[in-house]
């Protein structure tokens, strides 16, 4: 049997006590983390959840995952996975292939950026659809992103960004370099977004105790420094302004 | 000190460790149950995380929440969320009379529908966004959440629908229900965006052991049951052919 268990935003404290307790029932547990970020170290976690985990590579999740999947057919088999399951790709491919080499494959699930957003004071109902915004390499500099957040804007709708994420070369895209290729993008695209004084939200380190949380004009975020990674961005659509209601982004970013 | 708490999808055992802690060290603990619904009991979510826990109405929500902010003064007060903190307005609301009432605020995230969604096999990435289908009333029967759906498919992007909850009257729309008021409103606004060979996804209790996620033409989910609620309803996007990976709602649900 394999469970994949979302490890939730911070630590290994997040874990559900559902989670907790496949974690102890199962014979192996291994930890994919190469799509995302913990804020503790594999040691803490490891005293956190009372077990070894073992961490898996992206080449193991790529080439060797098998051998794991070969485990679960007669052993219980726990991957953790930070924020929540379905997050990326790879977990979705992951689960169809268990599910059609005829292993039992069951999730439990936890919070993803994708809800924990909320916590900004924007409506999760008013967002529109998420993009990543990757770094660029010599021969790939998309700008497609900046479609995704035009056709919200036009709608009124906010836009979540999520940074790109190298974890195997420890680089995390910032709030400030997010802007900044933003800038580039829009530079070489002609697809206009935001001006210097647009207000937007930078966001660092959800959902954990240090966490970040700020709504400023693009040039003074620009120069901002929100700590450790993970980081990511909201550009808000249209703004209620209803003081005691989620949607004055502002006003409760500033509040916090 | 008030702490937030999302309380997961289906019962007691999806509180995070996290959570569990913090309702270990309050001297109160509240529900708030009106906006949602557990797949447990009150008395059993109370051995779950032993403790008593005092449920909040509508009414004590809206007209008597002073009293309780005035404990999270001198105490630990926790308010339980079934899901995540910020997926209704009345939390976000809660969160800044709190803070304007200069009392400490602290959040535990947890899975929502928002993001736990993913587990239907279309990738997060691709849904536009979230709209509500509300029962039908005398003088209120709006038909908007349509062009939300709409605006969503020109985009070739995934819709979320969530269904209304009438807690206090243990009314719950299901999955048939919702189509038969999308037809109706469908009927009503002149907008089309379902035929009755239109695959859409039902899904039901996500989150727990029992959930049930099935994609097929709406002819077909018209009259399917799909058990005890919470329900809720997808509407496909644009589908990639791609069956190791998460773009093909159909081959995930059918695997399920």
């Amino acid at each position: 049997m394999l469970t994949l268990i979302g490890l939730g935003l911070c630590d290994g404290l997040d874990i559900t006590m559902r989670g907790k307790q496949a974690v102890e029932k199962a014979q192996h547990v291994y930890i994919e983390a190469y799509t995302s970020l913990l804020q503790c170290s594999h040691q803490e976690l490891e005293q956190q959840l009372d077990r070894k985990i073992i961490q898996l590579s992206r080449e193991d999740m790529e080439l060797h995952i098998s051998r794991v999947l070969g485990q679960a057919k007669a052993e219980k088999v726990v991957i953790l996975v930070i924020g929540d399951v379905f997050g990326a790709t790879t977990h979705a491919d992951l689960f169809l292939r268990a599910k059609r080499a005829g292993i039992a494959v069951a999730v439990i699930h936890n919070a993803s950026i994708i809800n924990a957003i909320g916590t900004v004071g924007l409506e999760l109902y008013r967002f529109g659809r998420t993009v990543s915004i990757p770094y660029w390499s010599q021969g790939f500099e998309p700008t497609s992103f900046l479609d995704g957040i035009k056709q919200n804007q036009e709608r009124g709708l906010h836009t979540l960004c999520l940074l790109d994420i190298k974890a195997e070369e420890q680089r995390f895209m910032s709030v400030a370099e997010a802007l900044m290729h933003l800038g580039k993008a829009q530079e070489r695209s002609g697809v206009r977004i935001l001006e210097e004084e647009t207000v937007v939200v930078g966001v660092a380190r959800i959902g954990c105790q240090d966490q970040q949380i700020v709504a400023a004009p693009v040039a003074t975020l620009r120069n901002a420094d929100f700590g450790r990674p993970p980081h990511c961005l909201v550009i808000p659509g249209r703004l209620h302004a209803t003081p005691y209601r989620g949607g004055d982004a502002q006003g409760l970013a500033q509040s916090i």
